[in-house]
Parts: structure tokens; sequence; C-alpha cells
């Protein structure tokens, strides 16, 4: 059972289906009498600050509009727990008799709850604490995949699938710069976009691979010259052999998080680097580059079926576990067949703060691809909401005598 | 009657629907038992050289699922002929007896067409000539609106809409930078994101205004102030008092296309100026700009219902004016009702080469936002495909006495 009141938040950059599992959690803690179902407004920083709001008094007809509705309904927070914040932390939830905490986020978000569950031990609170995971990032350690990775990867495959029909119509260089700092997956969902075999993005480069300019250079030169045209997909989080991002090599005046991240969103730079030195190096006129910057993480109405799913399925495991294992944890989503999955409670240590990167399994040994078995794992994520094209199938006219030779 | 041959061609930017009037044409080309209904590929670039293709053998069922694919079909091209360009473009027709000629297209495209109609006046070549219209930018004269704006109208007020529930869960500042060189219509769509009183976009500028960095620093200021965030809609073409593109500002390398317009898509430069100048001049730490790029034309899925019906029908009735009305134009789309529309065969000189901006009664007095009126005029256009979001209602836990101060 659960004991004492609940508490739920939410934490990190919002995805598009964060609230199925704000939801899923609320309606089963209060199918499991909890005492109370608090939410804390943005984050642990709503905790300290004492902004709860109380989701007993939600209807089941809001939470459900809340549910497909995208980003932190919460509001969210970057800010990381140190010693005395969590002091603070214990002191409120005390006073509240708040004893579980439900902490909807990512690695750090699980960090964050892993320091609570640490400094909670030391000052003798019985707290009890489980992870839901979200990310678009989709490197969540243990799990198959993370609930908002796959409505992410649906936006960027439908973004490529529709620059690869631009770029045939009016053919040129486009470079599309996708978010993922350290973890390639969300940039590699672009290879879901291509249908045809000479379909785009012909390049794809990832944060798990060293990035050398030159290289980047004659790859596009070599697709150029085989197809007519080149679309790149490039993650953000590119960077060279010593590590440093590329990003960081425009400019000196690098702005970070609370976690000591690098701003790399946000900035249509590294797009701007990258389409430069393809102009200045090949000669091709029309190139073009776009950062898809925040709209990836919340563009309304783009969400894949079994993403909202899951999302609300890790709230309702979430409450279940927190009332029947005894014990803390993070909710993980294990591949039990294709496609099918099953929900587990894992040990917090083996999630927290830890980053899950693509395995070279999923690379292509030229360092600039995917390979079928990452089209064969991202695929069932985002389901039939990726609608096939079509080209016209006409054939060309013969021409005998040509006017124009 | 249809005499002759039939072509069809698409210009310029593709767009969501374009290839619903594609389809249309052909489809309707066929009923009327054209003696060929050729396409063109790359529009007039493929009349000079003979790139045709023969859409009398291309099957229903692969015409829908082309239909319902974004971007030209039949490929486009930036190419604006002149006269010995004419002259090629009359020998290949005689060549291959085409009489009539549908060009799909906006107003770079219109007026191809108002340039061929006089040139073949002059060489005597009997040509029948029909434009489609499309655009993403709505800027077509006489029509009250142009097919694919409304689907490209929808994909920015998705976006504003997700941006804003994400810039609610993590307050900042936000600029989205939206196509539109001289018609802020498409910038302006990012109005029908907003549902809450307290939504964004706060702040909106359009190309019809004079653009001026020091009022809109104070723009943000305020808004920042009332709302504690600020979201920004900006047009690319966005300009000093004398009128030089503030994107211009930066950079003396610009690049032009076949038409003399600067590049301005493609780049991430005018976000990145303006978020440097909140940054340095509000101390606001939280500033994020993307530029939405070629997405917003070109993004699979984001299709309004009522822009796929009427790019449909204007593709349908301009081959039944070709057939039935006896002389050159523009097809023409005209509201009659709330929401009803009627379609005519406009002079092409009346549309040709023209720009239609946004009418007074559109833009709000302070020169930073729309009127209701624009609203009114553009909420039926986007349909039921923007949905409703939710926020949670739950209220505040009322704390008596709090732990901090």
């Amino acid at each position: 059972m659960l004991h004492g009141k609940v508490l739920i938040a939410q934490g990190g950059g919002p995805t598009a289906v964060i609230n199925q599992s704000l939801v899923g959690a609320v309606q089963e803690a209060r199918r499991w009498k909890a005492d109370g179902v608090y939410g804390a407004m943005h984050g642990v920083s709503g905790i300290i600050n004492e902004k709860f709001v109380d989701l007993a008094q939600e209807s089941d007809v809001n939470l459900e509009q809340v549910a497909t509705s995208p980003c932190s309904a919460l509001g969210s927070t970057r800010d990381k727990p140190d010693l005395a914040y969590c002091q603070e932390i214990f002191r409120v939830l005390k006073t509240h008799d708040i004893k579980t905490f439900f902490y909807i986020g990512g690695n750090d978000s699980s960090d964050t709850l892993r320091i609570l569950v640490d400094e909670g031990q030391k000052v003798n609170y019985g707290l009890r604490c489980i992870h839901i995971p979200k990310t678009i990032d989709n490197d969540l350690m243990i799990s198959d995949h993370t609930p908002g990775f796959p409505s992410a990867a649906l936006f960027v495959a439908r973004a490529f699938a529709g620059i690869n029909m631009d770029n045939r119509a009016l053919p040129g260089v486009y470079v599309g710069v996708v978010m993922g700092r350290h973890a390639g997956f969300l940039t590699a969902a672009s290879a879901l976009a291509r249908q045809f075999d000479d379909d785009g993005p012909h390049l794809i480069y990832l944060p798990e691979r060293n990035f050398d300019l030159d290289n980047f250079v004659n790859d596009v030169k070599s697709a150029y010259h085989k197809y007519g045209r080149c679309i790149i997909a490039v993650s953000e989080g590119i960077h060279n052999q010593r590590g440093v991002p590329i990003s960081n090599t425009i400019s000196n005046d690098v702005e970070r998080d609370a976690h000591g991240n690098v701003q790399l969103s946000g900035t249509g730079a590294l797009a701007d680097l990258l389409t430069d030195a393809i102009k200045s190096s090949t000669g091709i006129k029309r190139v073009r580059g776009d950062t898809f910057g925040y709209l990836q993480r919340s563009f309304l109405g783009c969400v894949s079926k079994i993403d909202q799913l899951e999302a609300r399925e890790v709230g309702i495991k979430a409450v279940q576990f927190a009332a029947n294992a005894g014990r803390d944890g993070a909710i993980t989503i294990h591949r039990v067949g294709d496609y099918a999955v099953d929900y587990r409670l894992t040990e917090l240590r083996d999630v927290a703060g830890k980053t899950k990167l693509m395995g070279d399994s999923f690379i292509a040994e030229s360092g600039a691809d995917v390979t079928p078995a990452f089209i064969q794992y991202c695929r069932p994520l985002v389901g039939d909401e990726l609608p096939a094209v079509a080209r016209l199938q006409a054939p060309a006219v013969q021409i005998e005598e040509p006017l124009c030779l």
C-alpha cells in the first residue's frame, strides 16, 4: 500500500507524452487510495518553495485532456539538488507528510532521486522514491527505449521525409541539426524517413563518432555526385577527436546550465558552420541548413501511439511498484517481442546519472549512417503515424529527335 | 474543349498540397479527353530540355497516393524565362503539339505565364495558359487565400502551441523565425496557437511594419515582466525603415536567387541576432531562438483538410476553365461565406508578379500583434487539425505557515 501522501513532479526537458505519465500516476495513486496526491510545480524547486497543487481535485475528464497535451503540465526545472537543497526538501516533505515521491524525468532527474534517497537514509526520513522515465534523447540505461523518444523520433522522421521530397523538387544540399548531446538516437531516427532507395538522409552524423570537417565535406561531395543532391542529418552534439563539440569551436562564449551542460539548442550556429563549410569547399550553390530546435520535443499533434500508451503505463506501474515492491527504483522498459514490452523496477543506481549511447551494432562502419539493426529497433516505436509517400510512376516521354542537344 | 496536348508543370517552393492540384488537373484533363497529358519535369526548365512524363499513363491509385504526398512530384524550378527562353519554350511546345499549359505556382510562376502569353502572341502560337495558385506565403492578389498556406499556417500554429507549453514548463524568452519575405501571413498564423489568455506568442513581427531593434528589446522586456516569459514570432523578412532586411544587416555576403530575391531561409542568423540582442540588453538568461526553415513547407503529415480540398479543386477548375472559358487566366479563390469559397478565372495581369501584403485591418496598432479580424480570417483555414490543449485545474495547496519565507 501507499504510505502518507504521494507527491509527483516533472523534471528536465518536456516531451510530447510526459503528461501521460503524470496522469497515469495520478489516477493510479487515487485508485490505491493514497492519503493525498500532490503535484510539485517546476520539479524539485516546487518542493523547497512549497508550491504544490492538490491533484486529488483534478477531474478525470480534465486529466485525459492534459494527458494528450505536450510538455510538463506541472512545469519543469533544471535544478539539481545538493546536500543543503536535499535537507530542505526533506523538511518540506516531512511537514506535509509526504512519503512517496514520483519524479518523471531523464538521467539528471533520476540522479536527483538517487541523491535524495542517499540523503534520506542519512536523516532517517522514510521516503519512497520512484523514477518515471522520459527523455527524447533515449539515453537512459537498462531501458530498451524511453517514453518521449518515439514521438520525437516520429517528428524527426516526418521532418526528413518532407525535406527529402522538397530536396528532390529543388535539388541541393540540406543539413538538418537534431537534438542529442551525447546520444545519437534521435538523429539516427532520421533514417526512418527513407522509403525509396535514393531517399535521404544520405549521411547521418552521430555524437558516438568523432567528427572531422574535411571528411564531412568529402562525404557530401561523394553523395552529391551520386544522387545529384544530398540530405544530411547531424546531431547537435557532434565533436572532434578531442571531444570538443563542433559548436564550441565556433565561439568561446558558451552558456552552461545547472548541470554544467553547454547550451546547444536554441541557436543556428552549428548548421550555419556546416553549410558554410560545404559552400566554400564544394562550389555547390544551393546549400541550406535548419536547426530543428525546440519543435522536435514539443510540436503539437505529432505523437506516436505506442509512445502514448507506454508513457501512460510507466506512470501507472510506478505507483503499483511503490505500493507493492517495498523498495525505491526506476521504472524501465524491456522489449520482450517484436513488438512487445515489459515494465520492471530497476535499482536507481543502475540508471541515475548514466548515459546510454548508441551501440556499435546500430552505427554503420562508415560512421556516417545507421545499420539495418537500428531501423529494425526504431521502426516499431513510431508506428503507423509515419505515413508513406508516393512518386509519379509515369514513364518519360521518349524524344526521338531532341530539339536541344 | 481542350485543344492539342495538355502540359502541366510545378514551379517555385513546394507545399504540402501542391500535388493535390497536380492530380486534380491530370484527372480532369483525362476526363475531358485531352489528346495527351504531359508533365514537365522541374517546371519551365523541363520544357526547354524536353523532359516530359506521360501522365496519361499514371494509374488513379498511384495518383491518389501522390496527391497526399508533400512537395512538387514533378520537381520544381526557380528559372524565370526571358524572351530567348520563351522562344525556346514555344519551339518545344509546337513540336509536341502542346496547346494548353497549366503552371502550378506562386506570383513568380504566374509572371512566367504572363510573359509566355505576351511572347506567344508575338510569335502567333495559340497557347492557352492557366495559372494554378500555390504558395505558403499567401501573397497572391485577388484570391482570399492561396492553397498551401493553410497547411503551412497549421504547421506554424502547432509549432507555437507546443512551444508555448514548453516555455510555460521552462520559462524564458523564445524567438521563432517564420518564412515570409514580404507578406506576414504565415508569421501571423502563429497567433492561432493562443488558447488561454496568457498564451504566446506574446509578440508578432511582420514585414508589413518597419522593425526597430531597440523597440523590439523594449517590447520583449515588457512582455517578460507581464508574463514571466515571452514567446515571439518573427517573419524572416523583417526590415528597417529604409527597407533593408534585418538579416542583411548581419552580413553583406548575401545570396540571391534567379528572381533577385535574397536568400533568407536555410540559415539561423536572424534568430541568433535577435536572441543575442535580447541577452545583451535585458539580462534574461534563458533566451532561445529557432528558425523554422524548410519544415514549415514540407513537414510530412501536417495538412489542413480544407487546404487539401481546395488545392484539388483549383487543379480541376483550371482544366474546366481552359476547356470552357476561351481565355487565359489565373484561378482565384473567393470567400463567399463563413466558411465557403468560390473559384473564378482572373486575368493573369491582375495576379502576375504582384504581391499581396497583410492589410492594416489584420495588424494591431502596436505593430507587434495581429487583430481579431485576422484570427477570424485565418482560423477556418486550418480547421479541426489544430487540437486544443489543456492545463491542470487542480487548486494550489494552501500553505498556512510557510517553511521558507
